[in-house]
């Protein structure tokens, strides 16, 4: 894949995960985050929060069942996706577009908090304590182009969003 | 501030995080990335490690402390932070340069793991569970512009990299 | 301002930019990018379009005037902004959201095509010779904040998406 | 290719591109740039300058001929590239390390200049004033993974810093 437009949000979750399985078993989690700019008052000489931007984000598969389970309304979060255009039309007919992000990868900011880890059991080779050398990487999300997708359970190795032949389950 | 050169990288840690204080009682965690590509190799049908990224990171205060207790050597990591280039002459009179990253935000990676979150004590009012309205936001190592100043510990409020009037303790 | 999300894209200019002023005499021009990954397709041994991401991107003042400039339909453009959302109700009284992204920094892409460059007229003091040292940058959009404000024409100090007191006039 | 460090730096020229040829006549540019934060100074009420960030950055090809031709020194730049870091050795023996960027996508910015455009030469079927749905794109310089690699000039479709098989000739 190349031309994507990849870009790292901040932002803190507006609600829970949601946790989804297609058919064919693989997970998806989808969650919607709020990220809010601030601006320096020189008047009040306070910062004082502007106006948020909002955006669905989706992961897949193990990451995708990581996610919910470490994640909750609130958490702050980076994350780094493939911002994406989704066009549909309404029961009236008419044309909306929706921007989501395909994420590659997502995890709970450290400013306010801290966090215990422990590898996820499908891919239990990688993990919290692999080694350096082990390969990091970004664009899980597709599968034909997916360097970890010998990680992927079973049944889930299909699941991406470009190749994907089912449609996402929500 | 303006201009700066602000990247997200992905990578895992090389070692534990290292965690100091400066005189004033400013805490400062010091951690080193490596970041590997990874290239389809047409021939074999496999994916194979390019050469390795190494980038130093620093961050300060009440995250530093969060970041020294919460990820450890082998830690997948999403790091957000400002590049910055640092010049300094060797005992021989040589004059070299290395590259390091000013921490904005950073977080485990959840693509082979999971996380259990927990309120950080100093900015207890914030974190893991606070409300999404509540100001996400970057570039909080910047003391006089910092939007989280009010948060910081005390005698650690003039901890930052720019108007920092000690050495880091590196 | 903190806590915004930068982002950068890539992409090819729908249609000519247009061109305005505020009743201060403020110019601001409005252009809309077209992205297109590709995707490899290993079968047919070829890359083939995804579906495009569309943005519409503002750029104020002189920068808006150099724009309307050089840039027109069909060109390849490198845009650095800020993502932001607006929400308004259409007469039917329906609630709808757009995404817009706010220029820090934009100018054509110099893949398929050359650039013969002049400073422009307003702040000929800086420009395409400039020595380097000159203070690289962005966020230039934000008057109260900009470090480039006294290079900005008379009557267009104002002109900021964020304390800006008129209306955009689009 | 996956898990690169694809970072966006604005910043000006320190020194004309310099344009080279490989043996089997594949064009390279290198060329320089300085990033120059700026701090507000809320004593002095004035922005100053902080310490520049210096990247060299290579771009390939016909990509690297349109650059020479259009951008100079002091050219104020938006460089997209996967950020690289090389080890070599001295002649002392002693280890040493840079930083360097593979340009994806370089322009001017037009802050402080219009521009003219002319598509280039050998890939005339592309360039400024191609449709908007022709295809954007990021990684043109990886020759095995470039979706523009057949408007590449005969002889320089190997050329790529991954599979290159010829050293740089820097």
């Amino acid at each position: 894949m190349a031309g994507e437009t990849v870009i790292t949000v901040i932002g803190n979750l507006v609600d829970d995960p949601e946790l989804r399985y297609t058919p064919s078993g693989a997970a998806v989690a989808k969650f919607r985050i709020a990220s809010t700019p601030r601006t320096f008052d020189r008047e009040s000489n306070q910062w004082k929060d502007g106006e948020a931007l909002f955006l669905t984000c989706s992961v897949w598969r193990q990451y995708a069942e990581n996610v919910a389970e470490s994640l909750s309304r609130g958490t702050r979060v980076i994350v780094q996706g493939r911002l994406k255009q989704r066009s549909y039309e309404t029961r009236e007919g008419e044309k909306r577009t929706v921007y989501e992000l395909d994420v590659e990868e997502v995890g709970p900011a450290l400013r306010f908090s801290t966090a215990k880890l422990n590898r996820s059991g499908a891919s239990g080779g990688g993990g919290g304590g692999r080694s350096f050398g082990g390969g990091a990487g970004s664009g899980g999300g597709s599968a034909p182009d997916d360097p970890w997708a010998s990680a992927a359970p079973a049944g889930g190795g299909a699941a991406a969003s470009g190749g994907f032949d089912e449609d996402p389950p929500f």
